[in-house]
């Protein structure tokens, strides 16, 4: 992708970050171009699943207590395998090594010690210095940065990793703003961190990202998506049980077959697969090199029940873009046992239920001086064994076991009765759904997507043929010169360009042929030109980047007519 | 501001993050209205400082390697003063102790041994257990979080304390997207963190913190800003000079007086403060609550020659919550020192200049016999000498000294001559000129501003009287009932303004008096209800925030009433 690297660096889309002092792998900065884009593809995630699916969004912080993360497992599972090179020091991703050198695929599924194994048998080389890495140790390396807060007796903290607990964490809260009401969304587009053994591949794995993550809760028992609205997307499924099976590809299927068919588990995923893939298409990319591919079981995150990653084939590649998971109530039930808070729902039920409930009141009196300092847990006993087996009270005596010591009591000292309650509702823990994007692999891709080289009046030509709704510039107002009033003409227009909410760039330097060249290069989608003419009869020139057509029409006319282009409702040929 | 911190919390604007594990001091989480505020927060600043600016944006990472931070200084430089207290523990500012309980209010100014003094003299206790703290050290505390980035031999990273150092690392990348012309800004949206001492007043002080940062690279000796376009901005200035003289408060002049009077030193820094204003007003920040604090010498930053402060204020006390800098060529020439990378822009002067140059051309076939491993030490020197000084190689023999040692040569073997040369331009270094907001403080600000509480039907009202471009939501749209088709009515209605761009919360729960608090509280500028009456004859109720006064318009209609309402070119009371 040296090509994409070089347009990137000299548009201003995105470069290694702090070259100036060597830089650090895994770092990027997005220039003036990467910018605007990046914004533009956050801006349509967030129309998508924030705005259209009538979700909330929030934004918390990234430096997050440790206790969090021993929660939601992070601190013990979010591991990579670590390899270092006795010879030169290198530090390497062991099932990278393995999968890059053998046949393997699939060896981050592996544990430690059959990679170490498989290091030893292939006898392996350190990918840096060429020095064999048999008998070098494999170690569990977590991916958190770890960081103290506070001075002097200060106290953990990490960068979050994901956004999601976020949305975990604050759940008690969150549940309130939505009115306790089963399902509901909650949004967050922020940066997370992981300290990768070995970035690469550009913006496809980096330490630093902005990821946008959409946490959805559902009861799993009542609530289902409208899978109407999705009916007719063609999703392209690649299954654990197809990968398993040798020579066996991704096949075309709706949501609505792929549930039939068992190939997709749960009606939400598969709403979600449907509404990711019409994202990635309108921020561009190509939905011939695009595909879903599950989880293998030893690859689910620990907290994942079922994944399907969003791929993009990104130079002979498939590179993961997204996740679309099934996190169950793995995150909230866990932080209900580790915080303080109600992680819990209250779901109503449509008619209130009369249940019958077993108690026990014992006589203080009489198990105190039988059982002295153990009265008050064989009274919990009692209450335990009541809800469990109310049978065992039909006896005259009954027994109980506390710290394996058996304590029988009459049952008439029990107070043991039986009362109909009224339950209304009762609380659930609601299951969660997520999709999990990375906007930098998102925009990454899109521009690799894009990228096409053509030939335009005997010349080589570079365009990004970026969807209109992302390019960084919607439209470029060039005067032929910047003599004879067309610099004001042109200066004007470009105003009523951005009053109509249009991305514009102005730009009177070089001859006009290299100004078209340069908006290509960035995917400026239309072009408008101010000449002589313009001051005569009051049209101008409006070029399409993609045909490289132009039209004449009248200047009134440029806000509406590139509007009209932008939507889709309009194509540049009828003009 | 309790009353605050309450609406906001239940209200989703902001909460302190992770609250469900007892939190962390610094570290908020926006709800979703806040984060929905926040974000047109940042969009009207981008508008503002970028986009009307001709300004170009970039989002650089927050994870920084070490040696940016020895280069900027902050690693040496970026302190507070801590002092523990040897009974508790506990970590306090030591400034912030002598200020908080003497009359000295700049103690940030003293050096750390005169702010033990006064705290030996003043015998101030721990603000936590009321221990003495006289004796105990008062400490430089660098505010950097660090972290290590990599495996196994990491290296340091810091997370940035600012944007700004992304746009100095990346400048000579930067001057060739601006085509090497200056002036041009570039500015990024993004977070820092500061690991305070002690973080307090909510969003006014926390660890972690969204900054919007402009850094305007200028010809010190050319450039201009356009001050007639803010010529009428009255800037409310408390200058040093009157902090210092007892009794005096802050002037309104406009940024001409102000540079006329020599209380403003510096054309950008005034018209930078004038757009400042405007912007605070923009967003909800009440002019009459605001002033424009200059930096007292011992408070500035390393990096400034001259700040001030926009502060308002809150709750009593006036509080930071952007600063205007001129950092003059400090930050590029620092990076120049430190980092590979052309730092300076090459300015061309109007007519190219012939310039004498006077230069060497040693015969080394002399200069090596004679002074063996040092003759090219000495070939340089005398270079160097003939630069600084034509008028030493007048005389027969000429003299260098190298590592304290003299070497004398004659003049004929130097090759010394002085030759015309035809200059187009110079390299300079340019000045910077730093307009730096914190985000947080401005959306707290705007939300204390904006905060009344009046009487409405005989029952107390809480309204947040934000501008209406910033509110979260610009108009709620509720049906009287879900019922004979007012549901599907405003449900529609919703959805045109949703398509007309406007921010829309639609809300069918509860009467309509408890839908109208709802929104007072979340500042929802305009509410449309739909009753029996719009289904006979097809007009809504539009009820105006403040004045609560409704008025009666056609349905159709309501998009563009209300965004002539909210753009301010029509007023409620004319409808």
């Amino acid at each position: 992708m040296s090509e994409l690297g070089e347009l990137a660096r000299r548009r201003g889309f995105f470069f290694q970050a702090n070259e100036a002092y060597g830089g650090v792998a895994g770092f990027y900065t997005y220039g003036p171009a990467g910018a605007a884009l990046k914004r533009n593809v956050e801006e349509a995630w967030r129309d998508r699943f924030v705005t259209r699916e009538g979700n909330m969004e929030i934004d918390a912080p990234t430096v997050t207590p440790e206790p969090v993360f021993v929660a939601s497992g992070h601190l013990d599972g979010f591991d990579d395998m670590l390899v270092e090179c006795a010879e030169c020091g290198e530090s390497h991703r062991a099932d990278h090594v393995v999968e890059d050198n053998t046949d393997i695929e699939d060896a981050e599924t592996y544990s430690t010690e059959k990679v170490e194994d498989i290091i030893a048998e292939h006898d392996l080389a350190c990918p840096s210095c060429g020095a064999p890495l048999a008998g070098q140790p494999v170690e569990e390396f977590n991916l958190m940065f770890e960081t103290e807060i506070g001075p002097g007796s200060g106290q953990p903290g990490y960068l979050r990793p994901e956004t999601a607990q976020g949305m975990f964490t604050e759940f008690p809260r969150l549940k309130e703003y939505a009115r306790n009401q089963l399902p509901f969304g909650v949004a967050q587009i922020g940066t997370g961190y992981r300290n990768e053994i070995s970035p690469r591949n550009a913006l496809l794995r980096t330490r630093e990202f902005t990821m946008a993550e959409l946490e959805y809760f559902v009861d799993p028992e009542d609530d289902a998506p409208d899978l109407e609205a999705v009916a007719d997307v063609e999703l392209p499924l690649y299954s654990a049980e197809a990968q398993n099976a040798e020579g066996e590809e991704y096949v075309y299927l709706t949501p609505q077959e792929a549930l039939d068919e068992g190939v997709v588990n749960g009606e939400w995923v598969a709403y979600f697969l449907a509404r990711s893939k019409q994202w990635f298409e309108r921020v561009g990319v190509d939905a011939e090199r695009f595909r879903f591919r599950q989880h293998l079981s030893g690859e689910l995150a620990h907290y994942a029940a079922d994944c399907w990653d969003a791929e993009g084939e990104v130079g002979g590649d498939w590179e993961e873009l997204a996740g679309i998971a099934s996190r169950t109530d793995y995150d909230l039930s866990k932080h209900a046992e580790h915080a303080d808070g109600n992680f819990s729902v209250f779901k109503q039920y449509d008619e209130p239920k009369t249940v019958e409930r077993a108690t026990v009141d014992p006589d203080m009196s009489y198990l105190g001086p039988e059982f002295g300092g153990d009265a008050a847990a064989v009274a919990d006993a009692l209450q335990a064994l009541a809800e469990r087996d109310r049978a065992a009270f039909d006896d005259e005596e009954v027994t109980v076991e506390v710290d394996g010591e058996a304590y029988t009591v009459p049952v008439e000292q029990t107070g043991f009765s039986v009362e109909e309650q009224t339950e209304s509702g009762r609380h659930i823990v609601p299951y969660v759904v997520e999709p999990a994007f990375g906007v930098g692999r998102a925009v990454y891709t899109a521009l690799a997507h894009s990228l096409e080289t053509d030939e335009v009046d005997g010349e080589q030509r570079q365009v990004l043929q970026l969807p209109p709704a992302v390019a960084p510039t919607t439209v470029g107002v060039f005067p032929l010169m910047d003599k004879d009033g067309m610099g004001e003409t042109a200066r004007d227009l470009a105003s009523d360009l951005r009053e109509a909410g249009l991305d514009v760039t102005y730009d009177d330097s070089g001859n006009i042929g290299r100004r078209y060249r340069r908006q290509d290069e960035v995917g400026t989608p239309y072009c408008v030109t101010v000449d002589y003419e313009s001051l005569e009869d009051g049209t101008v020139t409006l070029r399409d980047r993609d045909s490289t057509e132009q039209a004449r029409i009248a200047i009134e006319d440029v806000p509406s007519v590139v509007a009209a282009l932008v939507d889709g409702d309009r194509g540049f040929e009828e003009l």
